[in-house]
């Protein structure tokens, strides 16, 4: 590469980049970091989610103290509450939830698709009702960025058709063009040097579509790349097989993101492929549901053999909940209906899931996650849960 | 007294004393230490309530930066769930919370009394319907001291009968007797000398009943003392009265509490009639209804007018919440239901009550409380709110 080129390339994406620190000798698995202008990323690395502009029941304070060193919000949610133009005049997203570490926002893409009462869909863009006040909203890729520049966060996805699974070849086909073609508005549309804007492969359960999206979107050379659509229903033996075929080849050199996955099995092996990021709502999610994940399993709190168990929740956990409070404690407020208890296993969830991320980041330096993360590697089984 | 006498005396006494740092010159407000097995309180001061061993949506770690020192919780709800056997075993209440400063419980008298469905009042004690499941539950004296000393507050309260106000002289009367034969079984159950047995000064809205009973509650030269049944319903100009000519009557060497009472006027008046600890659950419970405590007002953070104000609660105060989000954000949390909003409300609520008798403390040195606070210590009218 010229010189004077690579330097000019550089310092238009001098605040991001993505360095690989160590790879693993037996599968796709890579330690790296991914520079954001709010700090570093340490990858592999679980992302909490934080909807409404708060990971539900932690504070900043808490949140930095699990691990978590970047967090996602939700375009959608923020867009109908309290709107973007609320978030940018407050500063942005990052000081008005109080969180100085690096941030990414969705495009709302995935919610409108999922969540909402869809009016109409075409090569515009979609039409939707709002559930906060049934006005119709209409969101096209350059509307998606457009919120996402008001927002602010560090990195912002670009807003792609999310089918649901088995719509077939032919709509799958046609949604990944349209994803494509979305893509390079979304492109033209970005305003924001400070942020960083990652493209989405898509392709559903068609192997040969994903390997199509991803060398399509590597020539547009974007700063990071995600897999998306495949926590929209799919078997967890589906995704990981589109995972397992479509992370080793994506762009070496930018981070890759895996949309919506965060258990255990799925995060170690989608690693194994090479994938860098996850999201996932489930810790907190299972925390409202009184769960705590422990070292791969979930325990259900307000079991009667915790009544009187005094250990931490999780011996070797460094998180505040397990350093301070007994089993018998948590289930005592799980049981009494106190909301504390939702914080303390959101923490000691979050925790969780960002250090067996960790661990296995310490593992690919060390040269052993092949070997140390063995049980978590086996193959997804059709029938296999969380 | 005797030098021999006041060594042994005080040596019994030695985990707990009461030191008056200083004196109002205009007023009875004093300014002391009170030192307990777990630290010291200055006082005036205000202490939280974390009823079922927890503070609701705030963390020990948090509720130690709101400057709050002491901490209640209350002995009917722990009895409940998880029951006082629980707590011993886990180590006692400040261990299975994780809070390791001082801490008081009452004795379940008020809650039986305003609670429970009440089957039976007699001499001998008081049997209810527990609410969890139904089952009759007879508390006497012997039985609320042995719970107490199970749970292992710092300070714990005497048993007494609260009659709801209004009953007429002589019903008061009798339940006063009541109270005073009651705390004399109360001493005589107690066996931890590293738990402080304050008594209660009952006597309804009757002021020569309540100094009577301070009379012979003085002669048993208890650790402590509180004015207890002014927060069953009455008036706070009824309230007032009573804490005005009472509090000053107490012994003057011992801590002095007003039960259930926390709003800044009854607090900065019942300061000047002498009062050292206040309790209120009104700072969490404004915080579930969305309202912040700011300079003697209650905002309700729901608000219209505060959905673009990017300034903190209380730009003076040092709580967590201030010096770190705006009402706008709180507000964006309250309107979307998120929990967070409460714990960061609750924070600013605690906080703001504790500094104001912080404040109080201060001024009581400097002499000027009489002045500082002229505007808290007006007469409370019979039609007077918060
Ligand atoms: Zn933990
Ligand atoms: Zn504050």
């Amino acid at each position: 590469m010229d010189r004077l080129y690579a330097i000019a390339h550089s310092s238009t994406l001098s605040q991001f980049s993505y360095h690989c620190q160590a790879a693993c000798p037996h599968t796709h698995a890579r330690a790296g970091i991914f520079h954001t202008p709010h700090g570093f990323v340490e990858t592999p690395r679980f992302m909490p989610v934080g909807t409404l502009a708060n990971v539900k029941t932690v504070t900043p304070a808490q949140l930095k103290d699990t691990g978590a060193q970047m967090v996602l919000a939700n375009t959608y949610h923020l867009h109908l509450q309290p709107g973007e133009d609320v978030v940018k005049r407050a500063g942005g997203v990052h000081r008005f939830m109080g969180w100085s570490q690096p941030m990414l926002t969705d495009s709302g893409g995935f919610q409108v698709f999922s969540l909402s009462e869809m009016r109409s869909l075409s090569d515009e863009g979609v039409t939707f009702r709002s559930p906060r006040d049934g006005q119709l909203i209409h969101l096209t890729p350059e509307r998606s960025i457009q919120i996402q520049n008001a927002l602010g966060a560090d990195v912002i996805m670009a807003f792609d058709e999310c089918p649901p699974p088995g719509v077939g070849r032919e709509a799958t086909e046609k949604a990944t063009q349209r994803t494509y073609d979305w893509l390079k508005r979304c492109m033209a549309a970005h305003t924001r040097s400070d942020q960083a804007l990652f493209g989405i492969v898509q392709g559903g359960e068609f192997l040969d579509l994903r390997s199509q999206a991803v060398r399509m979107l590597s020539e547009l050379d974007l700063p990071g790349y995600a897999i998306g659509g495949v926590s929209v229903g799919e078997a967890p033996d589906v995704i990981d097989r589109v995972v397992q075929a479509t992370a080793p080849l994506m762009p070496h050199h930018k981070p890759r993101y895996l949309m919506g996955v965060g258990t255990y099995r799925e995060m170690a092996r989608a690693i194994a492929a090479g994938i860098d990021l996850f999201d996932c709502v489930i810790p907190t999610r299972l925390a409202r549901h009184g769960a705590a994940l422990v070292r791969g399993e979930r325990w259900n709190l307000k079991n009667a053999k915790f009544r009187e168990d005094f250990t931490p929740i999780d011996e070797t956990c460094s998180c505040y909940t397990c350093q301070t409070f007994s089993r018998a404690y948590v289930s005592h407020l799980l049981r009494s209906q106190e909301l504390l208890g939702y914080t303390l296993l959101s923490i000691h969830n979050i925790t969780e899931l960002v250090a067996f991320t960790q661990r296995i980041r310490t593992a690919i330096f060390n040269g052993t996650f092949h070997q140390d993360f063995a049980p978590w590697l086996a193959p997804i089984a059709p029938s296999t849960s969380f």
